[in-house]
């Protein structure tokens, strides 16, 4: 799936298609914009219309231009363009870029002009960008390129940005440049009928001029492909997404934005999770990541040192600290004694170290090198008083130089104020992060711990179970060849043992001996239900006898059951005696989504499941580390401790199951949906007590 | 406690004790401020050491100045600044500002040094502000006034502002000034010796030229007070809050900060909910907030519509909206068509309508009119696209025009950029509240429904149930007399029964007949145990036996239990047989908090409680309205519903049994704790089932 997109973002020379002098024109913007911002290879501007452009020398048709031009940006009208898109491919031109709206997100024409649009790519073998998009940006120290109609041209740096939206994108590069975040490379990808965010994620992988990687997006053009391409680039840079179409009422506005079907989010939350992607719900969070991760300095730990000369903000940082769960320990009394070795007895030596606001340039350097030896960061607040000993700018540059020496420390400073001061843009020059307020800092530190926990995160399973795969074919085979959807407990019994997942004990009494031989074995009291593969809701008709507690009651639950059979004509069903298991009751489920594929399912106990929607979720596959994360998220797990005299459950056991139930669900793509509901942990052992699967009509 | 503050915050003459012309001398500063802020009334500077600074003859000694000078604004050494406030005192001269630190929050030699302060102030009758404080600021059309050293003097507006802290006060003035907003009265209060936050209220509780109030508090003077004048203020204007010391973390800081003891947070949560205060948690919502409150038009309903030239930022906003649970509703088919009269066919007019890049300014006041008629607030997003039909001021123009319609309705706009434009200027000068990020206005209208809701919180209740005071006062009485701390079964029961707080069916079994005649009453199965006032932990002990189900086993248990009395030597101790009530358990308490008094607490059931901490509590008094929002704010609320066959608990008769207790350890100040664990919700009817209360040992 990769293509070389070189020639793409650092083309030796442009045709700008629909080019115009006329102010407001769109060709006309990217044509000045090319010409301004530096870029020094060959413009060259297409439009009958015009001899000359801003002093280049304009071509009538492309078909006119001279050959082997590295990108085409086409800006023309819209019922002209694929004449254009397929002049260009006949050129033999690979890279465009789109402008040009009018496509599949503007009604049932622009969707058949965008169906043609893709034929011309496949027939052409183009990298084209677009369409419906506003361009691509490269500002690197080799290439200076604005091929776009942004009235933003970001400052170089090393953050890529990959845009699904155009105005969305422009804004963000206004914030970027307002924040002084430098970016690489910029693409707004528009409806992307050619190019996607996982063809510039391949490319980005392997581009040393990009350290993060930012993505807009409203929705996936590839899931898998896009989790592959990032469980790869995260072990080396960061990738911070914004994610739109969060909730319903985001959904529905990205449905009419662009056409495409967003996916329920506490799905997308799991994946970006699984993927190792940093995800950042507004604007501001995304400028805050941004500026924290640009560096690439992740701290090893988590306690964090908050240094201050105003108290107040010391507090509002240790609380904010508190309210997202990061460290800010007491200092040890080694600490606190070289601290009082130069700060006045009224400096509070706890942690936040309130310094006061007599402190010196000497006072925070001095500071800051004695507390990060007992911690992994340091949030340093930094407002100049009304009189200090020194210049403001000798404070930053003691921070800068602390930070120097100890590299793998993340040092924050907050400057209380918005301005842009000296202190600020020495601060940032030295790489210091600098955030205008505490939380905000509070908040960067809580981006850095996230990407470091993702990094941290093994993406692959060492720890995988051998499972029977012909095994559990054979049973899906078998009821395909029947021409069921449904599954006899005892088949999905054995698909689950394929994969170690234990099911309780059971028999069925075709022979009332049957029964009573599991009886000898496991004791009474025990459960007696009809099995059917038609039938769904067993409890409601009267399927489900328990508490049976003896061989009178075992024999008359049995003639009761026959009965309920008969009444309801369940043909070909069966009546099963199963084992009581008390316990903790928990629900594994599998389902497949449409954009996600398989998609597991983890709660505890049916109160918690029915009345507080306390679930989790993971994509498959999914590693027994993704799991037993899934497992820990619910809100109720401290219910699965050791909890009112019974021993805490085993979590990795649990991840075992769940992370086996995902492989289930991509070996056995017949599988619709699974319910395990309950698996119940009794004493020290877990099992399935009811085992629901369904499969695909589409199976036979 | 109100005191006359009006020559406080408006004096026509001031005395700067400790003016200097030295630069960087904090006196200089505040005696600059008084000049340079356009204060009209007289200055009179106090410093032995000079006969004139900044052009005004100076004065040797507060003895030495003309007599009824309004204020005086002490900025001098501490070890004479308390003979400077007695000369004060002695000159006749009501009203001080303290600027001088080295008092409470400097050890122990500063606190002696406060208490003969407070000596002071009460001998001389002195409206004192500080000390340790940075001064005050009036702002208003009649009045400006800078009498502190902060390098910030807001513009005049309609916010007072509050603030214990010196140097967090000063930032949230820049960050004030930064976003426009004005304010008519600032003050640093610093120790509060003498003037609260209290006094402040009490005083602009009648400032009209106060529209909105904002308080950045460490821990509160005196919470009963705070709450009075809360109560009474947030009926005619909003009441906003930066609290810090939210956590442990914070509760650090603010102890070495101030000296204060911070309560723990969820405490301070449910106070200041009561008093009807939003409370905030950053300085950027800070902004946000009273961006928003300042106008004081408030939303009747929930619903929002989105009208953006900017697709992305539109499902931003929705996300948003959906995450913080703001309704954002489809547009029924009559506004839809009005819409596509004059939009696009590319426009989206769901809600968010994406107006798109085409917007004129005649669409955006259209839009907004038409779609206001079906929401009670509106965000509007306005982004300048490349090429405009209009004047981008006019856009602004328009939607100025439909507020100023249409006042009872919020109108947010949102410009995706922090430039300071035209626009920006001719909408606030409009009275729009303007947010660069869609995700800051949805906070904003957020914060608009927040104070809404607290505003409509009935503050006293109408519904109270009539107690049998002196039947609990001699319950209470008696066991004091008997020297007891803690008190029976029967007679716990006694006083929740004066208080309408129904409890389980029960007798004594001093003859066996009277448990039998109970349970031909309630029928078996029956608990039977221990009712000893001194032992705590019963089931432990064996002092409880559950599902005794006939007369045998009820001889039984309670030879076992005479046992149990005998064996741990429990003098006094009865035994006592309950009906048994089998349904949904909730726990109920009340606490004496240090800072606050009395808390009443509610849970669910004991695993919510044990593992999930899932409580919620409430500062005495409670109406029945708060208390049932206090049992709605528990995350498992949910179960309380009709879930699994059971019918919905009884919410507000919840409601009335939390305000019941809160009334109870009110009247009953003997009463030092209360635990009914559990209560539990039978078919429609509640009862405690377990009752534990203790007494003050200092109660007799």
């Amino acid at each position: 799936m990769p293509r070389d997109l070189a020639s793409l973002v650092a083309p030796r020379s442009i045709a700008v298609v629909g080019a115009s002098p006329r102010p407001g024109s769109v060709g006309g913007e990217v044509l000045r914009n090319l010409q301004a911002c530096g870029f020094e290879g060959k413009i060259y501007p297409v439009n009958p219309k015009h001899r000359e452009i801003g002093g280049l020398r304009c071509f009538a048709t492309v078909s006119a231009l001279p050959a082997s031009i590295d990108l085409a940006v086409l800006a023309i009208n819209r019922n002209i363009v694929l004449d254009a898109v397929a002049e260009c491919g006949e050129k033999g031109m690979r890279n465009l870029i789109v402008i040009t709206a009018g496509f599949k997100e503007s009604g049932e024409e622009g969707a058949r002009r965008e169906e043609k649009l893709r034929g011309l790519i496949a027939r052409y073998d183009l990298n084209l960008v677009g369409p419906n998009c506003m361009g691509m940006i490269t500002s690197t120290p080799q290439m200076r390129m604005n091929a776009s109609f942004s009235r933003w041209f970001p400052s170089g740096g090393q953050i890529a940005f990959v845009s699904q939206s155009g105005s969305l994108g422009e804004t963000l590069l206004e914030c970027f440049e307002e924040a002084g975040l430098g970016v690489s490379l910029f693409v707004n990808l528009g409806n992307r009928a050619g190019l996607t965010e996982n063809h510039f994620l391949a490319h980005l992988a392997e581009d040393d001029d990009c350290k993060a990687i930012f993505l807009y997006l409203e929705s996936f053009a590839e899931p898998t492909e896009f989790r592959a391409w990032c469980e790869r680039i995260v072990r080396e840079k960061p990738i911070v997404i914004l994610k739109a179409g969060r909730t319903e009422a985001g959904v529905a506005a990205v449905a009419s934005h662009t056409g495409s079907l967003a996916s329920p989010d506490a799905i997308v939350d799991a994946f970006l999770a699984q993927s190792g992607v940093l995800r950042v719900n507004t604007i501001e969070e995304t400028i805050t990541a941004l500026r924290a991760l640009e560096r690439g300095v992740l701290p090893a730990g988590d306690r964090v040192v908050i240094l201050t000369n105003a108290g107040g903000a010391g507090i509002i940082a240790a609380d904010a600290c508190e309210r997202v769960g990061i460290d800010v320990p007491p200092l040890d009394s080694e600490i606190r004694a070289e601290l009082s070795g130069f700060l006045p007895p009224e400096a509070g030596l706890g942690n936040p170290v309130d310094m006061i606001a007599t402190a010196s340039a000497a006072d925070y350097e001095n500071g800051l090198r004695a507390t990060l030896r007992a911690a992994d960061a340091a949030i340093v607040i930094f407002r100049p008083p009304l009189v200090l000993p020194d210049e403001p700018e000798a404070v930053a540059d003691g921070i800068v130089r602390v930070a120097d020496e100890i590299r793998d420390k993340p040092v924050l400073v907050c400057t209380l104020s918005r301005a842009e001061t000296d202190v600020v843009r020495r601060l940032r020059a030295g790489g210091i992060p600098v955030y205008a307020m505490p939380e905000t800092a509070v908040d960067a530190l809580r981006f850095f711990h996230c990407a470091r926990d993702l990094r941290r995160e093994p993406v692959r399973d060492e720890k995988v179970r051998a499972v029977d795969l012909t095994a559990a074919q054979r049973v899906v085979a078998s009821a395909v060849k029947a021409g069921r959807t449904g599954l006899f407990f005892h088949e999905g019994a054995e698909i689950l043992a394929s994969y170690g997942i234990p099911v309780c004990r059971f028999a069925y009494t075709d022979t009332p001996d049957d029964g009573r031989g599991l009886v000898s074995d496991v004791g009474y009291p025990v459960v007696v239900k009809i099995d059917s593969p038609s039938l769904h809701h067993r409890v409601e008709l009267g399927g489900v006898v328990t508490d049976v507690a003896n061989d009178g009651e075992l024999d008359a639950a049995i003639a009761e059951l026959r009965c309920v059979i008969d009444e309801n004509r369940l043909e070909g069903a069966r009546i099963l005696v199963q084992e009581t298991l008390a316990g903790r009751e928990m629900i594994f489920g599998m389902e497949r989504d449409p954009a996600f594929g398989p998609v597991v399912m983890f709660g505890i106990g049916g109160t918690f499941v029915e009345a507080l929607k306390d679930v989790a979720f993971a994509v498959a596959p999914v590693t027994v580390a993704q799991a037993t994360t899934t497992v820990r998220s619910i809100r109720a797990f401290p219910l699965l401790g050791n909890f009112r005299g019974q021993p805490a459950v085993d979590v990795e056991e649990l991840g075992q199951f769940l992370s086996a139930l995902a492989r289930l669900s991509l070996d056995l793509p017949q599988i619709l949906e699974v319910d395990l509901n309950p698996i119940i942990a009794a004493g020290s052992g877990l099992a399935a007590v009811d085992v629901l699967m369904t499969l695909s009509p589409e199976a036979g």
